[in-house]
């Protein structure tokens, strides 16, 4: 797929991503690393918590988003991410749970401080395969602008 | 450590985490699994992107932000996330950073929709060896109150 620039994007356009499926294995590997609690790390004492199963960590969550969201958009030289707003995670995302995302862009300027770039706003959904809402979020992002190599000469 | 529960804590609050040293492996073994952008997989590539080195994903940072969050509080339990707002990034992880973060109570309160429970507002604030801020959020978190035994006579 193309590289995306600034310029391939315009207010109210939305990407859908692949699917991406969430082992028992990665929800217990990531809680080890960053998220000890007993509702994110072992089945059976799982089932003891308000959850009554084991459930992903909210961070696991974010951080499958995010890998959806760099695949889907596919941004030259990448997007440099300034800061997100209101993360929520309406429903726990379960073992064997698929998710998917779509992003909408929000809004999109130029940068006045970084003229080679723009800002974009985003709002990313993340869904599981009976299309519940496992985590909403806005975002924004600086993002490559096309070089403008007429307006040098 | 004892296990905290919503009692133990008043707004105001405020404490100091353990520190985490976040290598160059760890930076690029998280962005293969989940931000896999150029200035997060590679330093020789990262050199030639605007950060200059290799620098680790926001959410490798949220990550070991939860971790620190979790081993600090010990909340009985867990400590269930509602939602995080204002997350910000203002300064780059870099391999062998060493992160602490300092959490604050900002707010709490009995939960009215389950009795058995509180609602923490909290802010998190992490910084590396430098004392440069690497993240700041506020969140929302459910965390468990003490069984009042002496009510149910």
């Amino acid at each position: 797929m193309n590289e995306r620039f600034l310029e391939d994007l315009k207010k109210g356009d939305r990407f859908k991503s692949e699917t991406y499926k969430v082992t028992e294995e990665q929800i217990i590997s990531f809680a080890r690393e960053f998220d000890p609690q007993p509702f994110h790390l072992e089945a059976v004492i799982a089932r003891q918590t308000m959850f009554k199963e084991l459930i992903a960590s909210g961070w696991h969550t974010a951080a499958v988003t995010m890998r959806l969201f760099v695949q889907t958009l596919n941004f030259a030289e990448g997007a440099i991410g300034l800061g997100v707003d209101e993360l929520r995670w309406p429903t726990a995302v379960k073992p064997n749970d698929v998710l998917q995302i779509e992003t909408e862009i929000v809004d999109l300027r130029e940068s006045r401080s970084k003229p080679s770039h723009g800002i974009i706003r985003i709002r990313n959904v993340t869904t599981n395969q009976r299309g519940e809402i496992v985590q909403t979020m806005f975002a924004s992002a600086l993002v490559l602008r096309r070089k403008r190599s007429d307006q040098t000469i």
